[in-house]
């Protein structure tokens, strides 16, 4: 299969944030890995293209997981009763701990590596641990898998626990620079993104060295912001001259610009102020309903930040958000706007089924780029699914089709999964 | 295989709602579909049956599905941004209209009860239509997939909407008792239950009759109770006399008693005077956290019912729950109870995994009997997955593996599955 293809079958990709445009055995065109439209009738240009017909099955945008932490992908789903900061101590510091051994880091990253290729994910921004030699392995073995993605070296300088923590500021920006050295040059698919774990985990004079670090080389930066009481009271403690837990990320200069967008993870208890700032840099809201109820964290606000204009995606947030299945994170993305409504505040309607996909594909694939659509220009993302073993007695529409698909996650089968143009899972 | 033998892998089972055992490499024993206990070494008088040997795989005690509506399978998972009312009118009672076809309903329910058979459920608590035909041609198929279940033909003399209403109370009744006059010592499995739909659905004549019929013939009662704002309020419109929601079937005589204990599906917005109605009368809550979030309904405060000595199981509710899948209900269980404490009551702590699973396992299956645990005496109704495909880089216990089926529903395998010692699925 070369790089200019035509797809046939059923069609659905967003618009916009309140429009999915369906084409029941409608025709897709890849050209050079770009996509040049769907179609109801293929245009003559295209009728010497190759053309694979997918018969009754579905075809939309390959989704964007905006956060993932691929260290903590082996013990997902334990551990679930705590929150977050006993659970960080208890499971995932020391799990991240033994990255400190390649060995052990290569087979648990081939895992994670293996599992993102066969998902609905064509691109991610991962966080690694703090170890360089571990990262770089993650980033060959992504590479690999075709999807493409930011992966990020953590940077923790305090309160890490044992084994788990870099042993000064300085030290921990010197191995960012080796690590970015390392890998210069190296990948197609494969980008760098400064990673300051948390501001409870980074020196006032790390944020620093990273906020310089981020303008002198155009680099992006990704973290956590807000996801818990317990947490943003910590950071108050750390940071007491900030105004909010977002300004003090803003004083250390790594919120970024609209240019070069800086992602915060939850954001579940942003309020106006901290609603402001992100929108104000241009920052990417990583939005993580499966983890923020998993870790009885709350529900972020989402349908306010999207009426506001911020840029908001979706991310698993695997370990915390125990599957790296978007589809499934689509659901749990529902049912959290649903409760935020009819528990919390009635004056912020739910998110719609339309706005919920829209962020899956679109909203977070913005991050990348012209990415998440098939509208003419988007690069080809594109995952095939076999949604036949969901029997339905009448012919669904394709907009009730990938609705059910979302529901019933576990019956929609992955057929060929393609990134810009190339098949990369089949 | 016969009735007695031993299965051999990683057992484990609810003692009590906060007690799970575990045994890695156990030895279960069935005897003459009876459950004899769980073993580390196998008792010498065991030795002589038939030894299964599962390896490393999984083995639970089946669950009980509380609140199922089988005409509603064929269409879950669309329409998920209605809420109640809306969607009972738009999706649900036109497409359960069409089961007064008796094709139509046989071709719809062969799928129900195909895929009931390959699910984590033993036992099932089901909704038919208000069509005897149909409902007759459900119970055959179900009493041949193994699953032991009750069945209801629904009764419902007004605000049907167009096709899906029964002439008057006299009719409903009448056809009820020729219902269960055609049923009557036909089936081993598979059991009728009386079943109004909810109070809008039936006069007070109706409800009468239905509770006297139970009384008359000792039949046990389903029904909903307390889903909706706008539900109830229409309740309280249709029966004026009664003090709450819960009172109205009071009044009419279909709560039952704790040896006929009827079903409520949903309670989410049952207070303490709901409450001391249903432990009153022994009735089983099914509970359907899915269904509630999916028709942002709201959550029930499970650990009151719980900590208050209340019969609590859990339900898909498929299709406003839009999967049959008891495992992915529990995950949404948790998250439900952990954002009813997050955003409603800090003072109600979240539903425990040990809590959950006793719920989904013995809390439902006490409706049923000795059901849902490998204590001695159980009933034998066994689940056998193979979780291998979640690689993990160190032995997982027991009992963390189990808990990370519950968050990664899609990656759980049933190799085999028993009800009262007989292999239904394999």
């Amino acid at each position: 299969m070369n790089n200019s293809f035509v797809l046939r079958g059923g069609i659905a990709f967003s618009e916009s944030k309140n429009s999915i445009v369906t084409y029941y055995r409608g025709y897709l065109v890849c050209e050079n890995g770009i996509c040049k439209g769907a179609f109801t009738e293929l245009p003559e240009k295209y009728k010497g293209l190759q053309l694979y017909d997918y018969g009754e099955r579905l075809i939309i945008p390959g989704m964007t997981d905006l956060h993932v932490h691929a260290p903590q992908y082996t013990f997902r789903g334990i551990g679930m009763d705590a929150e977050l900061l006993e659970w960080l101590s208890t499971y995932t510091f020391p799990e991240e701990a033994k990255y400190a051994d390649i060995e052990y880091a290569r087979k648990a990253y081939e895992y994670f590596a293996e599992d993102l290729r066969r998902c609905f994910t064509t691109r991610a921004v991962v966080f690694g641990t703090l170890h360089n030699e571990a990262t770089i392995e993650l980033m060959n073995l992504l590479e690999d898998t075709g999807v493409v993605t930011y992966v990020g070296k953590v940077n923790m300088d305090r309160n890490g626990g044992e084994n788990l923590q870099e042993e000064s500021a300085e030290a921990s920006l010197l191995a960012t620079r080796q690590w970015l050295e390392a890998i210069d040059g190296k990948y197609t698919n494969t980008m760098p993104i400064l990673t300051p774990r948390f501001i409870p985990s980074c020196s006032d004079e790390l944020m620093r060295g990273l906020g310089q670090l981020s303008k002198e080389k155009g680099l992006r930066i990704q973290s956590h912001l807000s996801e818990n009481h317990s947490e943003i009271a910590w950071v108050k403690e750390l940071v007491p001259e900030s105004s909010c837990y977002a300004n003090a990320y803003e004083l250390f200069d790594t919120m970024g610009t609209p240019d070069c967008p800086t992602i915060m993870a939850h954001c579940v208890h942003s309020d106006d102020r901290e609603m402001e700032i992100l929108k104000k840099h241009g920052a990417y809201i990583a939005h993580c309903a499966d983890s923020n109820m998993n870790l009885t964290s709350g529900i972020a606000p989402i349908k306010k930040f999207l009426d506001e204009g911020i840029n908001v995606g979706l991310g698993t947030d695997v370990a915390a958000g125990s599957s790296m299945n978007m589809v499934k994170t689509m659901l749990i993305t529902l049912q959290a706007s649903k409760m935020y409504y009819r528990l919390v505040d009635t004056n912020v309607s739910p998110l719609t089924f339309e706005e919920v996909f829209y962020m899956a594909t679109m909203g977070g694939g913005k991050y990348f780029g012209k990415v998440g659509s098939f509208k003419e220009g988007y690069d080809f993302d594109a995952v095939v699914i076999d949604d036949s073993k969901m029997y339905s007695m009448r012919d669904m529409s394709i907009r009730e089709r990938i609705e059910r698909m979302c529901y019933n996650d576990a019956d929609a089968i992955i057929k060929d999964k393609f990134v810009r143009g190339k098949k990369v899972f089949s």
